[in-house]
């Protein structure tokens, strides 16, 4: 029977073209196409609040945090004392309230071609920002991140990555290729670290994070993938640790609790050592999955996934 | 592929336990529990712009004027002469508009249990209303219908039930009863009319329009099933006309014409003459079911359908 | 909660991009892909027994009498004396069932481009054909119809359309045009009625029926539009009578019984005089949409179908 | 547009009332009421063939080597030269087949209450159990598995439960209880080790894997935690690991890659040491979620899930 007090309302997240994740959505919050994309704002029953941009849920109240932190403190533990950030994409500023929590972050520069967008999770989405927006250290750009990272010269000690996926057509199709990460790596001085969201892990052909992977590997001495279930996602999600010095696994768990001691002001909820240690320990296929991908990504020919 | 300019959020209209009709809604309006239930307004793709009542569509912009046309027409044609009308529910304010088009109505009183809602339509469905709300000859009561029958003793020329379907457990689920209606036959004189919705019309046992035409054959002389196809609701729906006198199915085309003529002012998109000949004409199987229905809906055992 | 006892699997059946009707299906019968389509029996909780084809419903168990009814009697019904017969499609055996239902007829030739279907039908769909096959009467060609048709010159009473709708890349997609009704004109006489199921019926711009009713007019000097809702279809279904000859909407409800009576040997379950009367009576909007509507279908130009 | 070549069935895998895995099914291999479930086989486009049961995914051949590769492993290695093995439920055999794997594994018993199941499965899940069934070390005893552990007085080496999840009313809603691990603990000797799937692992109050968790902990003197996200299942999936010896945990990867080399003859796809680290290695909510758990699941009030 319809139970009179659900909703039967359904967002329905097409994974691909046979599996189809269906979350009853409660509430419409907001629902605007701004210059860039289709920005919803919904409330749901099992995922609490969940932001959609062109049809795909890009975070969720209940576990963003496992996502922004997993994309955040690697990189930033791995560098040791970062001061200067450079955010790309992060319109939820989540990812900015991860990198604000290191006491020695002196300056943080976000780039999001969406002004709107930001403005938007800036006053629907204050569980994911806390106010991180209005830090003094912040410095906003509203910019496309590929004009950007070409016209400037600054380097910063470390550069997160958080740009919509590469879908056909959608406007960050051009942005996870070779040629882009090499632009990238001209921001970078010795030491500094680079992390990107890196889409789905498949255990199969079909895989494009080992793509990524690979396109990293032919620019930085040290490339990790790392990975982790994010349930509003419906999958394993995977991200990439890039540097040319030592490899973030080889990190004990405890030296990554003597340093979030040392360097991290608030509490994390994902993150600590067991959890580093979880995440850069792949399972075996993932693996071997990385190991014989030898397709890269270029701007001739770029990596796509569904949507 | 995901087409990212089309919105993936559906309405689930839960028809029974084996059949859902998925609407894809491009944005919601308005989503307002009242103290009644809960209103939400949608604008789809197919349907245009959709009332929802308690997870249950109750009309849709493209096609709402199908359903109301055939509520109001055939009742005010048979009585030939209608100055007097009660209208039973009808919160959106279609019934209302469809029963002002008659030239002679002098007096129209509309009783609605859900004030808020009927704010809520004078607002946002204009395209049904038309200003109906603010017509003169119009009286608005917020009242539960059969607490309102049961006390008022004034009679009218035709009464149309535009109520809610009866759902286990919901508002309308003691409407459709013996009891209710042998009220509002004390509130009809010689002459008088009555038109109800009348649910959905199956083709075999599990059809609950039989069982309301089989109770109000205990109360009236004449009592006629008629139904049309309304794509929102994605059935063929069932409506009854009650009275003491002649057959609204013995009228002419000829005669329907001319009294349209005579009548109505503004133009019918649905009904005329050889609408009216359709809609009275039934297929061979309904008439079957409606002659061997014995079951009759009480306030003791009243019926029900699925929702 | 989940009902154990009920499958959770479901056929979508895709009217449109916008909306989409969810069946429950309790078993697989059989799924076999033939020369020409994907054939699936499926049986359900709502519709009994189903034939899909290329992911359509072609006819459920539970309603098929009415489609096929009204395919076929109209048409006989006007013609008044049908000897010969031709089906053209009709793999499912009904039409049949329903042509020889009529002592007079001697020889009913049934066209079907799919034997393999044709097969499965008569294994699988005993309760739609029931033997019809087997009639002596009845002689089978497995044969493309626009081919057959085009070779063949013999003349019959009735000439029966029972064939896919046309989708673009389809197997019916060039037979609904006027170069293939000009051909089937030529395979009849004088007093010789065609019948052919003619596609949902709209109440707006996207009508499709509207286009076969006007590309068949430019052949016939009468053309009737009749329509009623099948549940399985999910829509109003759309047929269409040609003739040179009287309108079989001036038929009176009374010689309709008579010829029945005459000529019908056999219950019919949907048609009857009333029934007649009432397919024939058009709502206004859709006669208003067969009036406007100028679009006709050419090989050059077909219409086409969602799907 | 509709995909001619592509099926439109689904497979609706319920996870909560809230949330629907939709899974495109290309055929249905196999439907069968057993004596104690609803069996099904279906080929899936995404995950390959997918055995359902009472409308749930038990294992899909594209990654159940996942599940049952944590299942059995993490135990043997733990034990370090099981030669007895208890496994209850298990119908696809995979776990037998990763069990046999080991060298020294003399006698494995295989108690599934679902003999029907059993064959269905020896049948059309060949990529699952490659023969298992047939191995001269394995004994299959069909019988309900908390009457067999009660009537029995054997000890094993390592005992593994492959029961479905509690649901509601469910065959094994009174196994997942301190009761009945009480009664399997009889069943141990010193240094014995108990492995059972151990239902979703979420991050929040709904959490069940704690309440397991918590129960266990009761009885072992070492109860350990381990998960890993299995696709088909679209979640993170839980395991528990008892004994009254050392933690698996604590095992480093080099010793579990030389225990492989060791104990194990053919390839394992999942596990290794690295992934050994993995699982064991939980993120830091999890681990908060267990250490505030205070629920025990018993026969009086036994814990159970969504279903």
């Amino acid at each position: 029977m319809i139970n009179r007090d659900i909703a039967n309302e359904w967002f329905l997240d097409e994974e691909s073209c046979h599996r189809v994740i269906m979350h009853r959505t409660r509430e419409q919050v907001v629902s605007v196409r701004t210059a860039h994309q289709h920005v919803k704002v919904v409330d749901t029953y099992n995922l609490g609040r969940v932001l959609i941009l062109d049809n795909k849920i890009q975070s969720a109240e209940t576990d963003e945090y496992i996502y922004h932190e997993c994309l955040v403190h690697p990189a930033m533990m791995r560098h040791g004392s970062p001061t200067t950030v450079l955010v790309l994409g992060g319109g939820e500023g989540a990812t900015l309230r991860e990198v604000l929590k290191y006491r020695q972050v002196a300056q943080v520069t976000m780039v999001d071609i969406d002004e709107e967008l930001v403005r938007l999770c800036d006053h629907y989405l204050e569980a994911w920002h806390r106010g991180a927006f209005k830090d003094p250290r912040v410095t906003l750009v509203f910019d496309d991140a590929a004009e950007f990272v070409t016209r400037h010269k600054d380097t910063y000690d470390v550069i997160i990555m958080d740009i919509n996926d590469p879908v056909s057509g959608g406007p960050a199709a051009a942005l996870y290729t070779k040629e882009l990460f090499d632009v990238l790596k001209g921001l970078m001085h010795r030491g500094s670290v680079l992390a990107t969201q890196a889409v789905e892990v498949f255990f199969d052909e079909s895989d494009r994070h080992s793509v990524l992977h690979r396109t990293l590997s032919m620019s930085f001495g040290s490339v990790e993938s790392y990975c982790e279930y994010v349930p509003s996602f419906g999958c394993m999600w995977g991200f990439l640790l890039c540097s040319d010095g030592p490899r973030a696994s080889s990190m004990s768990e405890e030296n990554i609790e003597r340093a979030i001691g040392r360097l991290v002001s608030g509490a994390l909820r994902f993150y600590d050592g067991e959890a580093h240690r979880r995440i850069f320990s792949l399972p075996k296929m993932v693996r071997e999955m990385l190991a014989r991908q030898t397709t890269i990504s270029t701007a001739a020919a770029p990596m796509h996934v569904y949507g």
